[in-house]
């Protein structure tokens, strides 16, 4: 690597549902971050937040119809919520981490939002899903409150908001301030807090950045070398579930946007970080995504798993 | 002053008590905020969330209560989650004051945990008021279902939680090296996320510290000159409210501890300002803490009004 600047991606496996499970499992995810970190790489911690901020808005609205003194609490607040709810268990897991292995490196969890264009034709189609699965019964219910609903990858129904591009990391320069400091950052929280700018205003858009195409934007911002998404699967597949499934270690941008056009990868799932990481591979030179396992990331950077897409 | 490092403690007139109060109070402050930092001072911001964590608390209690499925959601998680629900709007309203006067500095909010004795005998007496304001009726409810509540300076009941002293800032670094680099830092939201060290693990507490307190640990730890803390009167007074009421522009640290012995101060109110203030003179030669209403700051620092307590 030119640069020893990696941003992880981690996935919901490596956050748990709910807070007991998030203790837990950003102790094990904890483990992964600090082998790396002992590899002498400069880290920059993303994740996402579905079930996080899905819980967040179901309390805040409920509060909203039992007490009619409160008021409704936007979506983009509740994301800011969720950076809080997940960041402080994170750092606390990873500074843990550190501190049983002797290592007194510094973890820092800042507040950050990713402006998305206000126009961002995302608007007027809400693809990502948020919150916690639903039956049937509840989708048709929100469906005739006007809040959208879709089929999730065959496991149930899910309230869906848009899910526009983002343009730019708002907080850049005091990420770059900490990492140069020698900090592990944990940042971009469930693809950042959604803003768009009004005349230098920034305002909080009512949607959810996908997390893998904020970290990717954010690693090209960076000047990463490496992207890392940790998922719940060891490599990307073709064919996937099927006889002839194929399990790819390197795939070329060339060949990822071929099996794109065959609609090899399941939409709000395997897709959109293909998509991730082709846009950081034609970022910059010698820029390359590993996908795997949380806990075959060491190995993945090894080269010994894994799937690596590069230019 | 010695350095232009200033600590700013916000008051909830500073905030508003709900998303909407919020959005038009943080800009009003935001213009008290850049008047500051016009005059070349370094600032970092605290700022109190009592009734923002209260009703954060009520509503993950009430998502307990209506779905099993739901895990309760501990305090300290809730003191996380006000920090980003505060701290995104805090910052954006100061970052557009600076871009509407054509300003570049940087702003940036920080999850912040302050660390407390698990021992503190403050943890068998709870005493600090958190949320919104109850009837005497649903007060002696949350009593008889174990939550202590007391009467709050007249102004009705609320659930109390202990309030510990807090012993050190463990975010300080990386609020130094933003400092240092020329941002605006936001920290310590509500006191700080309350955690307790078990075997160098930072565990979660439930309590509520003092912002007030909080504010002149910081401000001693960050090697501040100046602490100003911003709250719903122009200037500290004796004998308040009665006939012989005296407005006080300057105390020392002695008088204020007389002041103290006579009960001139409201608990959880005024009393915890004077204390917080006093423990911050002691920590360092020079150092002051100018009390006052929040659009009385830059009159306050040119010694126009306000209370400064010193040595």
């Amino acid at each position: 690597m030119a640069n020893n600047r990696v941003v992880i991606a981690l996935g919901g496996n490596a956050l748990g549902k709910d807070v007991e499970e998030q203790k837990e499992a950003v102790a094990r995810t904890a483990k992964v971050i600090v082998d790396l970190a002992e590899q002498g790489l400069d880290l920059i911690i993303t994740h996402g937040n579905g079930p996080q901020v899905g819980m967040i808005q179901n309390a805040m609205d409920n509060l909203v119809v039992m007490h009619q003194n409160y008021k409704q609490i936007p979506l983009p607040t509740c994301v800011a919520m969720s950076q809080g709810y997940i960041g402080i268990d994170l750092q606390n897991a990873i500074k843990y981490e550190l501190f049983s292995r002797g290592l007194d490196k510094k973890v820092s969890t800042i507040l950050s939002q990713v402006e998305v264009d206000g126009n961002d034709p995302a608007f007027q189609n809400p693809s990502k899903p948020i919150g916690r699965f639903l039956t049937k019964e509840e989708a048709e219910e929100n469906e005739a409150n006007g809040v959208h609903c879709v089929e999730d990858a065959g496991r149930g129904y899910r309230v869906v908001v848009a899910s526009p591009m983002p343009k730019r990391i708002r907080e850049l320069e005091t990420i770059k301030t900490l990492v140069n400091a020698g900090h592990i950052v944990i940042t971009c929280g469930g693809g950042g807090i959604p803003v768009a700018s009004e005349n230098g205003k920034l305002v909080g858009t009512n949607a959810v950045i996908d997390k893998d195409n904020a970290s990717s934007l954010l690693a090209a911002q960076m000047g990463a070398d490496y992207l890392i998404i940790l998922t719940a699967v060891e490599k990307v597949a073709i064919n996937f579930g099927k006889e002839n499934q194929e399990w790819l270690s390197d795939l070329t941008v060339e060949q990822a946007k071929q099996y794109i056009a065959e609609e090899q990868f399941a939409k709000g799932s395997m897709l959109p970080k293909i998509e991730a990481a082709i846009r950081f591979a034609e970022s910059g030179q010698g820029r390359r995504t590993l996908i795997t396992l949380l806990d075959k990331a060491a190995d993945g950077i090894a080269g010994k798993t894994g799937t690596v897409i590069h230019l």
